[in-house]
């Protein structure tokens, strides 16, 4: 079978009515057809995909078969989906909104805009954890992080962090371990401590550090200078929430002793989207960051310097579950800085300062007052706020008799004037023109003393820039990317489209709900799907990651626990094999951490989680477990947590109430078709049993949740609201059956691929029918052993096959998790499966001796094309010619991609978890 | 100077006033910066710009200096320009379109307008004349070939023309050659003709040939099959104006003995556009063809088989002067098609059928009357149509008593219901409902005897598919693209991003012009702005082409002479230097051409010119002159028509009414940074002086141009009417200073690199002052003398640098014409410099034998990556060592392109030209 024998998008199923939609989503989103999904099963030996799925899904945890299908969610072609987005987006209403409060009206650069935030080879590839293919985001990155560096004048920042209020949360934790306060950490973030909001706003004093805002929710800029030095004297440390743009005209943090600096990067040109995604900056730790390293031949490389896949090395003892950061926003951001340089992001700072002064001076002459004089770019005024909504603006309704102004680089003179004549209005006062606007300077409302004086920033060109970057790195726009427990399935255009309208990305994540009808009719369908596709009660969508719904998962918990009077529940079990991330989320949700031990064969140990349970009982506050692992059978008199991370070829054939658990996370970026950003965003909603929804989370501004629910774990009320699109629109193109026929389909590709390797490599977690599910764990301590060849090797050696390699060395050491999705075709998975058996090939040689243990095309992956350009006495050193090493496989001629570097020297921090362990 | 010393977008200048937008576009469009152009200035000896342009362009022709400034158009920014956008595109109501006559309602694949109509990698690439830079845009024209070959059942389809209305001029040319009446070719061309619209509309019987539609204006599909045989008995041929969609059911016109199969091909994901672009197919020839051929390794290569460019050959008795024709758009088309397959194209047009049958039982039981009893998706009815408006919905308007309505693929059961319920308004008849649409199949409307029963088409994976070809391709995503006269320059992102809004793509050229307001204004602005720029008095932007440009030009000067009883004037001059489709133009405008000689040193022979002036003084009919060449002093008793196809580095300097000129052409695909889009779609508006005005061409449908026009030259009113929208955003955003900017860099540009090669190589048609104007003349004919190197060898050769060539043969069959534009930065301008100088060096090699004349790094260039993997043996055949080929220059190692094939081993069009001459 070959592409060209395929039929394009039509299905063996004549359309069902004249007016049937013609262009059926799942006919794309699927991989193989009918065809081929047929060919593949006789492969397996079956002769039809039932009895095939029988032998994968044990019985005792299935659902019903009509549980999920059409009539339960009806299907839309992707040019239905295209017109229903159209009638959403006009539901929104298209109010600017000047309420501040961390979220701007952002300008997006247009080239920006289209090659980066819409382009596919930006948005769908994964985590740079394979430097060797991912140089041209981890330079941006670095871009990113010397751009926080230098407005914030501190020594080191990271790549991103979800929001503002989870940096903030960074921000507690480090004051607190850095001030040997460890001890502390567990009653201090107990849920119990209201008066400490996961959120946006932080000026509170505690005993390990000071959190300072400046300029602050009010607008006010202060001077901390006096306070930092009393804090310090303390031992203490000070760390500030800020404003980048402000930055380029306020006295950075870095230069008044500020020790942690951190906010919202998103006014630098990413839209707003009802609440994100954006990235949060840190500076300093935690989170990624990238350095600059050396490749294996010598020449500079970027790689992650740090990972905060600490969890993988001190899991329970790991002090944050930060995982998938905001690495296409934190781009965005970048790309920005460079397209405005150092002395165009000024003057926008200037023009942003010298507005609001300008606003302050006319509203006062109508009689307003405002609150503070010291201020960047809001004003906090006595005034009453009608006029603003006649005026279909708005603004920031501090109570009864207070409004706050923010302004932002979007706002031109007919913006301005509909701003000044909404005041005017609201007192009677003459209408402002055009004409009669005075526009000169005025004088800084900035105090002398905080006012920048430093330089920053370079610049350079852009179209070519932003390709030259994306061209140094492999995505879905190359080929497949078969990241075990990641799920890289395909991103549709048509799901990725609206969301740059600006129906969807200028929403002001506080705006009154009747404003957003669109965005409410989303979220509520995007609930009550996931509620299906569960089999739970309720669901929230705010957790802006994984790592976050499983902190809110474990949150939620605890409050039910509390609520019936037993809040001294606080041991958590959790298997040995689980996801880094599970351990360090009880940790921040306050939780005792007990291990479960995995057996021989890598399935839980049931006998040892009897016994941990059994010694427990008393103080059992949760289980985490992986859905897949275990069918729980245990009375649920405690909460059962499952790490639904990945649902892929589940959904529609068993589900996580089914198996006996309470509370459920799912990544959106990986089952549900959000693209993983290179590195995020993601979102982690979660979804709960009927007993613990009173407890969902809500949030300060916008209320949402249960009725007795949990602080807020994101800043905004729906997390990364704009992207939620993407999920919707997956789930509502395929329809029932088409998310049913995915699962199912995922299901026979893993086999298939198990199948055609098992001859050459050894399969691990096989069932008792010789069947794996959507996953398959490739083991290689044989060639170790045999040859010194370790499962990096491999990986390595894939990226010169044009391959992101699978997940390595997780979850065991030695091995490789391989994940083929519905998405890809039987060509790409066979293309896949032959260069792995030609590795393996190559191993051989190894083996035999006919190669080098320590110069191999193996060892030496992957070889960068700068190879070529060595001199003819350097490729005499490889061990075989030249060619074989760059172009192993024919097809490789047309369809080669080149890793820009060699591989870098210092081992991955996977590597050095096992290696500490 | 390097980019990490640059500084973003802001310039020196700082902001005029507190609302001043910042992100100002001259500053991102211009390359140099200050500091840079200065640098610039410093090498050539000068310490003012205008010291400069003073030595470069005569002050005979120099036009007042404030003749174009910001007083005379002001300058938008980047995001004032989007906002504005959205005002104007607000002006375009959004009423839906069953006009039909060629246009529908198209529904783009997202996958498709994200990726290749929204992504610069496929629109910003040029015509691809360099096949083994341009594999995957051949092999994509290849698919719309075989697409166009397959649905017609003709043996051979060319690539695409212009539109419909120049594919039915190109066959009725066709038909005249190949039936020998090439004699009556020009009478018959006269615009006196006037039954014989130069439109979509042709069911015209001449003595050549039979022109035939099926299905027709009306909708009717006709059996053509007995007088297809009467037509042939008399030794004419048929040709046959069809619908791609129509044909998936109609018997397709190389089964029943049509000759000629052509029409729009937009239908197929391509949208409206307010009437363009679009790609016209043409079963059998002229145009493009794409063919399969050999490259120097005897692996298989796309390239253009045959070139339009047979004007470069033939020139006065060529018989087409079409040129540039529609890339971008054919590769949609294809695509759409790969997209659904054939089994897919097959029900949509079943579908459209189906719905139109059921339309007409639902009208008729309403009491209308349907025209035609044989259709596939347009209705001619009886009736009334003022319901249809207050629906918010266009028919076509036939007469008092008729409508027209025409179905496409974008109608849903709402869309339907609609429609029905129009009619049903109009008579009163009861309101459908959604429940209450019969839906099932009716008997096809298409008489068995013409419905098709044979297969098409084989169809493949879409984003990767997309991905893999575009990588082939090298574009200004990747480097600079120096042609010269065609004018490579920054098309920017905001400038394309509304194109592809609803607003503006989904608007049908033929809709009632209180609908388009925004569309309105943006062509009157750019007329305005066109008047200004060329210091004539009128407009038409209806020529879609540059060469369509010429005619419509040349066939206005007729008309203007016919007006004063001087129709027998009938002579044009043409220098022997011109542009191919001069000449042509000239042929089919009905006027013989008389060459004018070049002297020596390529300057016009103004002794030859006054001679055959005066020769033919009484029958002059014209004299056609590139603007650069002279400033024409002769008495205008005929009409000068300049081919200022590039107006770049003019703009404000000097202008064609100053030069002497009565009549004008623009490219602007060139001058005015409408993307070259692959090879299409250009625009080649004509500017007039006062007296020839009245002649401007008008539209049958939509009236334009004088009160005493010529024909339509175009299908739709004002051509490929939505990039008019990229024009003016450009000059729009330079505003007018931002223009006389972009032409002094221009300039400048172009002698900073003449300085920098001067040394190395022969340059010729410097000026009295040593300076060239925007381009430079590289003569190589030295080197083919001392080492049989040619021109070619050079440019492809730069291809192994990551540069697409210069203009190669042309005006001069030994030189290289290249223009750096203004929109290059210095360091890619040095970047390129550096690689001519290195090759330079290694002609060097091979002038002094350390190279054998037949194996270097020159005539074996350029070297694909297959070149890796040969074996060992074949490596040994190469002149040097591998690397060097390779990576000829450190900087290749992160920039390389590869080019996919090796030299192609049939001679260029352009080379066989100067072989017959
Ligand atoms: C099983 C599992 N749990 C949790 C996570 C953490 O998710 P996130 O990166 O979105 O925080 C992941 C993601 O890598 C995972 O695979
Ligand atoms: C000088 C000149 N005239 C005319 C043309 C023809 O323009 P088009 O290809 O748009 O028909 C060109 C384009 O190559 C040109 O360079
Ligand atoms: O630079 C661009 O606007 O594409």
């Amino acid at each position: 079978l070959t592409a060209t024998q395929r039929k394009g998008l039509a299905t063996a199923k004549p359309p069902s009515s004249l007016f049937a939609a013609l262009d059926t989503f799942s006919d794309r989103h699927i991989g193989p057809d009918n065809a081929e999904a047929a060919y593949m099963l006789s492969k397996l030996g079956y002769n039809s995909m039932d009895a095939f799925v029988d032998e994968v899904v044990p019985s005792k945890i299935r659902i019903p078969t009509d549980a999920i299908s059409d009539n339960v969610i009806g299907p839309l072609s992707e040019a239905e989906l295209l017109r229903r987005a159209r009638l959403l987006g006009a539901e929104n209403k298209q109010y600017k909104s000047y309420i501040g409060m961390g979220y701007h009206n952002a300008v997006v650069p247009p080239v920006i805009l289209r090659n980066i935030m819409e382009n596919p080879a930006w948005y769908t590839q994964y985590t740079p954890y394979q430097a060797e293919l991912a140089q041209g985001r981890l330079e941006s990155l670095v871009n990113f992080q010397t751009m926080i560096m230098s407005l914030t004048s501190m020594d080191i920042a990271n790549s991103s962090l979800l929001d503002e209020a989870t940096a903030a949360a960074e921000a507690m934790v480090m004051a607190l371990v850095a001030s040997n306060y460890k001890k502390t950490l567990l009653p201090f973030l107990e849920p119990g401590q209201k008066d400490l909001e996961f959120s946006w706003l932080w000026v509170t004093l505690i005993f390990a550090g000071f959190f300072s805002i400046t300029p602050d929710l009010d607008g006010q800029v202060k001077d901390f200078r006096g306070l930092t030095e009393s804090v310090h004297a303390a031992k203490a440390l000070v760390a500030v929430a800020t404003d980048l743009l402000a930055l380029a005209l306020l006295k950075p943090p870095g230069e008044w002793g500020a020790d942690i600096a951190f906010g919202n990067s998103a006014r630098f040109g990413v839209p707003a989207g009802y609440g994100g995604p954006h990235a949060a900056f840190f500076a300093k730790m935690p989170g990624r960051i990238i350095g600059r390293s050396r490749d294996a031949h010598g020449l500079p490389a970027y790689r992650l310097a740090l990972q905060t896949r600490e969890q993988h090395i001190r899991r329970e003892k790991a002090t944050s579950n930060i995982c998938t950061s905001q690495a296409l926003l934190a781009n965005m951001a970048a790309m920005y800085a460079v397209y405005h340089g150092p002395e165009g992001l000024r003057r926008i700072s200037n023009k942003v300062h010298g507005l609001t002064q300008l606003l302050k001076e006319i509203v006062e002459r109508f009689g307003y007052r405002a609150i503070h004089q010291h201020f960047f770019d809001t004003l906090m005024l006595d005034s009453l706020h009608s006029a603003a909504a006649k005026a279909g603006i708005n603004l920031r309704i501090v109570d009864d008799k207070h409004v706050g102004v923010t302004l932002d680089e979007s706002v031109g003179p007919i913006d301005f004037l509909r701003i000044v004549n909404a005041f005017a209005a609201s007192v009677g006062a003459p209408i402002s023109t055009a004409e009669n606007l005075p526009t000169s300077n005025r004088s800084s409302a900035i105090p002398e003393s905080i006012r920048r004086t430093s330089d920053y920033l370079p610049s350079s060109e852009m179209l070519r820039y932003i390709h030259h970057l994306q061209s140094k790195d492999l995505s879905l726009v190359h080929s497949m990317t078969p990241l075990g427990s990641c799920t890289m399935k395909l991103n549709s255009t048509s799901s990725m489209i609206p969301l740059t309208w600006p129906e969807f990305s200028a929403v002001h994540p506080f705006v009154p709900l009747e404003q957003v009808k669109g965005y409410s009719k989303i979220i509520g369908d995007l609930e009550t799907y996931l509620c299906k596709v569960t089999g739970f009660h309720a669901c929230s969508l705010q957790p802006n990651s994984g790592a976050a719904g499983e902190y809110a998962g474990l949150s939620v918990i605890r409050a039910y626990h509390e609520s019936r009077g037993e809040g001294h529940r606080d041991i958590c079990l959790i298997p040995v094999s689980a996801h880094g991330t599970n351990p360090a989320s009880a940790m921040m949700a306050g939780l005792k951490v007990v291990p479960v031990k995995s057996l021989q064969d890598g399935s839980l140990d049931l006998v040892d989680l009897k016994e941990k349970a059994e010694k427990h009982s008393d103080n059992l506050a949760a289980f985490m477990v992986r859905l897949a692992e275990v069918h729980i059978t245990y009375p649920s008199t405690f909460g059962v947590f499952e790490d639904g991370a990945n649902l892929n070829a589940k959904i529609g054939l068993t589900n996580p109430a089914t198996c006996g658990g309470d509370v459920c996370h799912m990544n959106l970026h990986k089952t549900f078709a959000i693209p993983h950003g290179g590195g995020g965003p993601g979102m982690g909603p979660i979804c709960v049993a009927e007993h613990l929804a009173p407890f969902l989370p809500s949030h300060p501004i916008v209320p949402t949740g249960g009725e007795r629910p949990i602080d807020a774990v994101s800043a905004a009320p729906w997390g990364s609201a704009s992207i939620l699109f993407i999920s919707w629109a997956y789930i509502k193109m395929l329809g029932g059956q088409g998310l049913v026929d995915s699962s199912k389909i995922a299901l026979l590709s893993a086999n298939y691929m198990a199948h055609r390797l098992s001859g050459h490599y050894s399969l691990r977690y096989k069932n008792a029918n010789g069947r794996v599910a959507h996953e398959l764990l490739i083991d290689f301590a044989e060639f170790d052993k045999s040859a010194g060849l370790k499962v990096t090797d491999f990986a390595k050696r894939l990226q010169d096959y044009g391959f992101h390699p699978p997940t390595v060395s997780w979850p065991i050491s030695t091995c490789m998790l391989i994940e083929p999705t519905e998405s890809e075709s039987l060509e790409e998975i066979d293309r896949f499966c032959d260069a792995m058996i030609n590795i393996r090939h190559e191993a051989e040689e190894v083996m035999t001796g006919k190669q080098p243990r320590d110069n191999n095309v193996l060892k030496n992956a992957p070889h960068p094309m700068s190879v070529i350009a060595l001199s003819e006495e350097e490729w005499k050193r490889f061990p075989i010619h030249v060619s074989r090493p760059l172009i192993p496989l024919p097809w490789l001629r047309e369809r080669k991609f080149w890793p820009t570097v060699s591989r870098c020297d210092c081992p991955s921090v996977e590597e050095s978890a096992h290696e500490d362990a």
